[in-house]
């Protein structure tokens, strides 16, 4: 118990610290760009748990590494996680007017000012890899790093799948191929930018911090199926049973509740596995229960 | 005529070699993403003048860079501009059913598809930067000089002005901010990512070259606005008077024809001057004249 307040407090303070940092980033007096940045603020503060910058800020600093190194990555993927969600809730995408009780950017500015909100956020995010006090090498790996866990070949290929998935009914393998891409990137992505801030460039290690993320990612998604068709609406804060409502593939087209439950326990265990070497990982191994065992 | 025979065929080669480079950054085997990238190469490839590719590549050999280095950032420039142009023809945006006479993206691969399409070309050109062969001090200049033009506070931002000055009618001095950060970000960006291209340092030489893209941007915007009200549809290729059916203030909202024409002219003539004093400079002070008597 000790220990997960000991999580809880860490990432309470990731997320304030990286807050605080996009706070800075989408400050401008400018009042020709006023309603612009007041938009990118508005996506971009409405909350969430802010899994990515803890993800970036936790390995940062299990490698020793300066944590105001770490901020400016940590603001640049929520950056990129903020830009997706603003895109994929677009009338033409997902047309959704709710995100975490809030009414979503389209609804308050306009669907044309939605699509640069997100546009500006995606590419500030590129801007604020390049104002981290990394050595230029480092900086060059953390814009390929998200650029390539971002792009056509990551987070935005596998929504592309994600489309096309509600037409052509995907199998399983396509499915797990869909959900690395598109959820497992990122959060992948975040691993490793925060191994760039601590200067690790040993492949060993960085395929190690890969594969943690990568098993957390895939079990998130597990988790987030599971609970959209037995969890809590009131819990959650949403209205459930949505994936089956619109005819989803999911992974419980595939196994039962308890099949998928354990699926997703194995992929945390192998996570956990991959990082438990290293000194002090012990918050990052509770995170990962912690993303298992959650309740929304 | 010599001379100018001497421009065509150079900008007829920067075209073709951008084109190869795209078209090797745009290939992709995994039949998962053959979709998104058809979509990614239909636009990107749809022809067009290759202004700003070529401006990357003219600097950079002024100033005695590789062609190879160039051709990275030219690639990059290029896949940001085509992706401006997928988003503004969305139906939430400009509505446009038609591209250099062609169906727009998302006629041909839907909506939702066209916002990623836009959203991968976007994430791929910083990828793009960062396989040049420059040095990573220069590759994170790079990436810093693309985001800052074409993120919030240039392009995006300007476009965004551009929306709401549909509603609120600007002022000519609110319409200059609009075209420098709508128009001349990005084609300043293109002359300066040739010069960091070829490793270009004193912030002179910069603003020089700053200067005369700056200058050109702006008078390619007024020649824009007069073709649009007295070219010829037939030669434009798209249907003229348009923006004034739309009631959009242009520079001819506040200049009679002369008078834009002499305005462009003059920004044409100082461009020109930043950049006579450097050996080679023919072409582009060509160029520049080039793209103020354009007809089409």
């Amino acid at each position: 118990m000790m220990k997960q307040n000991d999580l809880k407090q860490a990432m309470t303070l990731a997320a304030e610290q990286t807050e605080a940092r996009l706070l800075d980033l989408l400050e401008e007096k400018d009042s020709d760009l006023s309603l612009l940045f007041e938009s990118m603020r508005y996506s971009a503060m409405a909350g969430g748990k802010r899994i990515r910058p803890y993800l970036t800020i936790a390995f940062c600093d299990l490698f020793g590494g300066r944590l105001e190194n770490a901020l400016y990555f940590a603001a640049a993927i929520e950056m990129v996680h903020t830009y997706s969600l603003i895109h994929d809730d677009l009338p033409c995408m997902d047309d959704d007017d709710l995100r975490r009780g809030k009414p979503t950017n389209h609804k308050v500015y306009g669907e044309a000012e939605a699509v640069l909100a997100g546009d500006a956020l995606l590419t500030m995010a590129f801007e604020a890899l390049t104002r981290a006090s990394v050595s230029p090498t480092d900086a060059v790996r953390a814009v390929r790093c998200l650029s390539e866990a971002a792009g056509a070949r990551g987070m935005v290929g596998g929504q592309m799948m994600d489309i096309r998935a509600e037409k052509i009914s995907p199998d399983r393998e396509t499915l797990m191929r869909l959900h690395k891409r598109k959820t497992g990137a990122l959060i992948t992505a975040a691993a490793e930018l925060g191994c760039i801030a601590a200067g690790v460039t040993d492949e060993e290690t960085l395929d190690a911090c890969r594969q943690y993320a990568g098993g957390i990612g895939l079990a998130f998604q597990i988790i987030d199926d599971i609970l959209d068709r037995y969890g809590d609406t009131a819990t959650l804060g949403k209205q459930t049973g949505q994936d089956e409502k619109d005819g989803k593939t999911t992974f419980l087209t595939f196994a039962d509740k308890n099949e998928a439950y354990s699926e997703a326990e194995l992929l945390t265990d192998e996570a956990k596995a991959a990082i438990e070497v290293f000194d002090g990982s012990e918050n990052l191994l509770l995170f990962a229960d912690m993303l298992l065992h959650r309740t929304h």
